[in-house]
């Protein structure tokens, strides 16, 4: 089925104690789209400036990966420059420069517009409320933000908010997002603001899915070797929707499914810098990964035969 | 079976944002047992003051514990003064008097010599040593510590370690002792000093059991209220060897039971001031508890039928 994302497509440069990236490919829309890729076709919705590398978007087109929705306008593109903790638990932004996002107004081709799956990345809530807009019938809409848009468009948000079937965050954006520092209570106070689920994601400590009095928690795939967290949350949504995509389903059982092909993808995307821990990875390597969270989670809980 | 924990009875002063409460019920081997005997009954070995509550302790008693390894020293009892940060994620220690704990020397009775599961609860690892070599033959030790032993007792600690059959500490104590901030390369530094499984407690988040080549995850049981984290780890540790004793089982299978029995009970702990969460808590109640860990955890990963 068709999978749509719309977010930013930068160039990251991230230090970290294990090295550093320079002007690297980045964004939310990119790190979705490689990591959704491996399992459905993803449409990109999104803006570059003149500087950028498109070649190396083309190397990630073999994977299904249909950039014909970016536009290619003149200036600078996005810039993030960031810098993480000796342990990586918490990073500090050094540089934001939004070049042609700054003017971005999405514009969705006429073959994007049948889109099912929808994932709006964490831009402007206007923006987001705009491609909303533009797709016809949408089976699924899911949405992020961060907490600059929290602070700064919260009326945006919230009608966004209204209007999606699930927000997906992190712990400290649905923190500051419902005033709450609980995190059940947090997305109880999401739920009641329009989407039927909120999926929190933890870091290394997994993600939740919450719905109306139901939870299911999902840990992170265990790894000895941590290089680079950026872009893990949006790879996680990349692997949570490309895997509704490719089932062409929405109920609970399919969603919690689709939060191990999440962290698979989480897995992936920290264990090298950028998008580099995806190269190479296959579709079976992903299905065995994700067969390997049944032996992490499941509870025998039933007596066994003595 | 025979089920038997060493460690401190407190009497604690906590401060949280939702109250608090003044020398009440606490210490290592009250957490543990009163979690524990829900399960099977618990043989205690430590020492209190003359100022001690005695009545407060035999309250506790139709619950299955046996204090009679209890010392009734002349002297202050140990006692503990913290407080917790809003968001009860952190914790301020603001006074430790030892009281006659500091000149305890374990002495078990004849009758719990023979104990079979045995719990080395958050004390000097001398002592641990000590009462490790006063049960002849038992089946599985488990042995917890904490900061404050890895920096002054490090060499004694790591005796001991060599000597049982798993570790159980929180995330913070893991990194400490192994010196690696990855939770996964400490969990294998300390299996490489001796013992077969180490188990991670981390809170809100869960608890890791880590074995060599296999790890196994439990999520916290979801609340929306918390009123007060002392001793959700002991109780988790109660929770964890009663369901072994129960079960006469220290396979791999019941021990990942006994992780959700674990997070079961450290759910109730922190449900309530001190210990007071588990007043009226029935074994039923803990059984249904833990049969909704299967909900909350298990990986539905087979295709349903369509």
């Amino acid at each position: 089925m068709s999978l749509l994302v719309v977010g930013s497509i930068a160039l990251d440069s991230v230090f970290t104690p294990f090295g550093e990236t320079a002007d690297a490919l980045g964004g939310s829309a990119v790190y979705f789209s490689v990591a959704g890729s491996i399992l459905n076709p993803v449409q990109v919705v999104g803006v570059v400036g003149s500087d950028y590398p498109i070649a190396e978007l083309d190397r990630l087109a073999p994977r299904g990966i249909d950039w014909s929705g970016v536009e290619r306008a003149d200036g600078e593109s996005f810039r993030w420059k960031g810098k993480y903790s000796y342990d990586l638990q918490s990073r500090e932004t050094l540089e934001t420069r939004l070049g042609v996002f700054a003017a971005f107004r999405p514009k969705l081709p006429q073959a994007f517009r049948d889109a099912r799956f929808l994932f709006l990345g964490n831009i402007d809530p206007e923006l987001q409320l705009e491609v909303l807009s533009q797709v016809r019938r949408p089976e699924i809409v899911v949405c992020d933000t961060m907490n600059y848009w929290i602070q700064s468009k919260r009326d945006d948000l919230l009608k966004l908010l209204a209007r999606v079937d699930m927000l997906m965050v992190n712990d400290s954006e649905a923190r500051e997002l419902s005033g709450d520092w609980n995190i059940h209570r947090a997305g109880r106070w999401i739920l009641e603001r329009g989407p039927k689920q909120v999926v929190i994601k933890q870091g290394e400590y997994g993600a939740l899915l919450i719905e109306k009095g139901r939870t299911f928690h999902i840990p992170a795939y265990p790894l000895e070797e941590v290089f680079d967290p950026t872009g893990a949350g949006d790879a996680f949504a990349g692997g949570f929707m490309g895997y509704l995509a490719r089932s062409n389903a929405v109920d609970t059982q399919h969603m919690r499914r689709a939060m191990v092909y999440g962290s698979t993808m989480g897995s992936y995307s920290v264990s090298g810098f950028g998008v580099r821990g995806f190269e190479g990875v296959t579709t079976e390597d992903v299905e065995q990964r994700v067969r390997q969270f049944v032996d992490l989670t499941n509870v025998p809980i039933a007596e066994p035969a003595p």
